[in-house]
């Protein structure tokens, strides 16, 4: 048995383009030979469609689609759509389609998919729709009961830090326990910031890995179960895995979205250096242009470091200075604030006339503004909204401060990228003289601690209340109290398990002091 | 039987703010000769607290609280609390708490809260969390199968246009057709921009209003079940419906997150027009600034109206012309926009200049700025992202651009409060020459008939697809386009059945052309 397992990246709502590309995949996988081609969960509509899989127009057309598709492809095919209201996986053989099973759906799903129960089998083929560890046993073992030899995993299954090692785990545990061969056919691409990961596996009865996709990329695989040797499927370290996922994050929502280049502010400090990387490694050094805005306090090591980066890694670098503009902002409002200090308002308004200038760049040459803020600073509030906090996509907003830090010193361990000093100097956001970030923040090891642990708290399940210090009191109520500049954020790509906004739901009108 | 229908605003997590006021209005309760004193679903860690559900601690304060309640009230008390995991309503007397019965979830509620069937009563007393009609006659069928005389329905229900009729109808209906007198309590006032409208009712076992609470405040109203007259509970049009809505949903979310005053950006317009008034509404007028920002393109007539506006409502007016601030962006940009021809990049930043100074003068003064978008404009991203799409708050995002000018002339007939010019020009945003709203848009009745259209295309159920003329896709288009603009909005008062973000949920990246 030969089958090709076809890891898609779809395009969601693009029907005609993703049915063009599962056509593309069965015609090759005919070509290579194999017995049967499979797709991933949802590959007609594409994944993460929210409220378009409530649209009859737009269900009628994944129909009319999987249609054509039946008509066209060469070779028996397993993949996953919408279908009479489920998320199902359907086969399909000489022009017929037969629904196998469907997606055990728990919270969202429901507003969109019928839960069945139901399965069906044929030609020793079985299918699931990927839906947790205990729903794959019992899809396994009902399959295995029946002696059906193969069971088809669809999944469009999101990546964060672990999930790789986690999923193979499950699927060698259960291609072993329950005696069966299973091809586990993951989506790759990204979503909205939901990255996909792909690393498509095939695992024999005995729980031995015998082909796998990358990760994050789209491929075709073959797993010849009659003719097989193990593959070592060992994951590369989370920088690694993180720093793809980042740029596949970033470049699937200019792509799919119609933007072929970048604008970034680029400070001299190590967050928007990174984010310079990324963009690049995303659509290539040519289609990439930082703008460094100096203003009275900006030093002059930031000015070399801005530069530095740029010319080590091929980008366009504009310099747009904003003193005399901050200077026009205090003279137009200095009837208003006669007799007030200098506070707060001073400092975001050096931030959102940056914002101003780098979204004038956006509009005129349509451009992205990809935005630079990191996790511990959405959680600690630590941007000015409108402000530094402004971009059409965030592409580090889930990476912690500290790990952040790593990822870079990967990066440069392929290429030196990042300069040194950049990696080297204390955090600061240059908005006052001598500006430090811990003049705000505690330590970013300390706070990023903290993050951790405020995300612990939201489990009803767990044995006993936390310990929460006084310090940690504070950060939770930073937290809490910031909420409302999260909510207004641009979105950004998902690595970790769990993330603000999406996996976090915190209300902004908010009398919880804990 | 007297009972008191404690109709309670609760500040969402504050648990021991809660709690008191439940004190205070028990003991009331009892001063006033009630039996029993009824409260609002949640009402101990109020409603939609989101993920503060999942958390161990603040579930244990709910139940500190809750043995504080029940050592204290003077009174039996029936009252919505989370419960043993349930979002479930307790029957207190005595010191003693009784669960009665709990909410059946769908969707979010699963997030939080486990569905039990089961229920209780005592004393000839029964009680529900309202969950839909269907779930109140099942829980009228079993109290009345038990010859329970009273149905407490313990609620925490969201206005939209047309629900006050609605309820009503309901529970009318389920006491005649269930013979069983219910008490309707429902919450009042505003989270995170869900309106709980209160208007609480007594219904007798025929059907007979015989109490009813205000709309949108709090209070305490007895319903004698022994000795009643019927009440008079029409609602009043929904001009004057929506408009306590927005000034509650504005009022409460300034109130519980700490903010005394507003700052508006008057441009003359009916938009910012409105929003002035209605927040002069909620806070007073000498808590209202609008800032008047005139550039070349602003005409005289714009200046006239919002001066007589402020005038008026007695709100102080602040003028920051932007034409020296425009030129200065124009200036520092120009040698990077060399050749280029003005665009929308040059309106964009008008607006954009508008936002940094009116967020200057919220940071400044601690000033909640209030956004002023529509929900035409919203729905056809006719707005500047960063520019007058910004705010802590967005007053009138749920309201179409139609009902905006019925609601404006119901406002007109309380006192006289926006000019007739205002109401009588035609819209335009003036960021070009002669620009008018109709150069890029469909007339507003048109556009408007357009959205409803397109939010009725999100209904699996509808019985055939719908006839999509082309000039409707291409609008259909522009609302797709523009959701991430939606994406990063401020939150506002969801006032229609179908409001964007809380009632329809599209990807940014989208590639449906339907």
């Amino acid at each position: 048995m030969k089958i090709a397992i076809c890891q898609i990246n779809t395009i969601t709502g693009n029907i005609s383009h993703n049915s063009k590309v599962i056509r593309q995949f069965a015609a090759q996988a005919k070509e290579k030979g194999a017995d049967i081609a499979v797709f991933p969960e949802l590959a007609v509509p594409g994944g993460f469609a929210k409220d378009l899989y409530l649209r009859k127009d737009f269900l009628s057309a994944c129909d009319g689609e999987l249609e054509v598709i039946a008509k066209e492809c060469p070779v028996p095919v397993v993949l996953g759509t919408v279908y009479e209201g489920e998320n199902a996986v359907v086969y399909i053989k000489a022009g017929k389609i037969t629904r196998f099973a469907s997606k055990n759906n728990s919270f969202e799903g429901l507003r969109y998919f019928k839960n069945n129960d139901s399965h069906a089998f044929a030609d020793g083929i079985s299918a699931c729709v990927y839906s947790g560890f205990e729903d794959l046993m019992k899809a396994a073992q009902k399959a295995s009961n029946e002696n059906v030899k193969y069971l088809i995993v669809t999944a469009n299954d999101v990546f964060y830090m672990g999930r790789l090692e986690e999923i193979h785990n499950e699927l060698k545990e259960c291609a072993s326990k329950q005696n069966i061969n299973i091809v586990f056919v993951n989506m790759c691409g990204a979503q909205d910031g939901l990255v996909s990961y792909g690393r498509s596996i095939a695992v024999t009865e005995d729980g031995i890995i015998i082909a796998a996709a990358e990760s994050f990329e789209e491929s075709m695989t073959i797993a010849d179960f009659s003719n097989h040797t193990p593959v070592d499927c060992e994951e590369v370290p989370y920088e690694l895995q993180a720093y793809d996922a980042l740029v596949s994050g970033l470049k699937d929502y200019a792509l799919k979205n119609g933007f072929s280049r970048f604008v970034i502010g680029i400070s001299g400090g190590v967050d928007s250096a990174l984010v310079a990387v990324i963009a690049k490694d995303a659509l290539g050094s040519e289609n990439v242009t930082g703008i460094f805005m100096p203003s009275e306090y900006t030093s002059n090591q930031s000015k070399e470091d801005a530069e530095l980066l740029c010319k080590m890694n091929g980008i366009r670098l504009l310099t747009v200075p904003i003193n005399d503009l901050f200077d026009s902002f205090k003279g137009a409002l200095s009837h208003i604030f006669v007799g007030k200090e200098n506070d707060l308002t001073e400092e975001n308004m050096q931030s959102r006339i940056r914002a101003v200038l780098l979204m004038a760049y956006s509009n005129k040459f349509n451009a992205l503004l990809v935005n630079t803020g990191n996790k511990s600073e959405s959680a600690a509030g630590y941007s000015t909204l409108y402000g530094d906090s402004a971009g059409g996509y965030a592409a580090i907003s889930d990476l912690s401060k500290t790990f952040l830090y790593k990822i870079c010193e990967y990066r440069n361990s392929l290429i030196d990228s990042i300069p040194k000093s950049v990696l080297e100097k204390e955090p600061t956001a240059e908005l006052r003289p001598n500006q430090k970030d811990t003049d705000s923040l505690p330590p970013y090891e300390v706070l990023d601690g903290m993050i951790v642990k405020y995300f612990a708290t939201f489990n009803p399940n767990a044995k006993s209340g936390m310990d929460i210090s006084g310090d940690e009191k504070k950060i939770f109520r930073m937290i809490d109290r910031t909420e409302y500049k999260r909510q207004q954020a641009p979105m950004g790509t998902k690595i970790s398990k769990k993330s603000f906004i999406r996996d976090l739901r915190i209300p902004v009108t908010n009398g919880y002091r804990g």
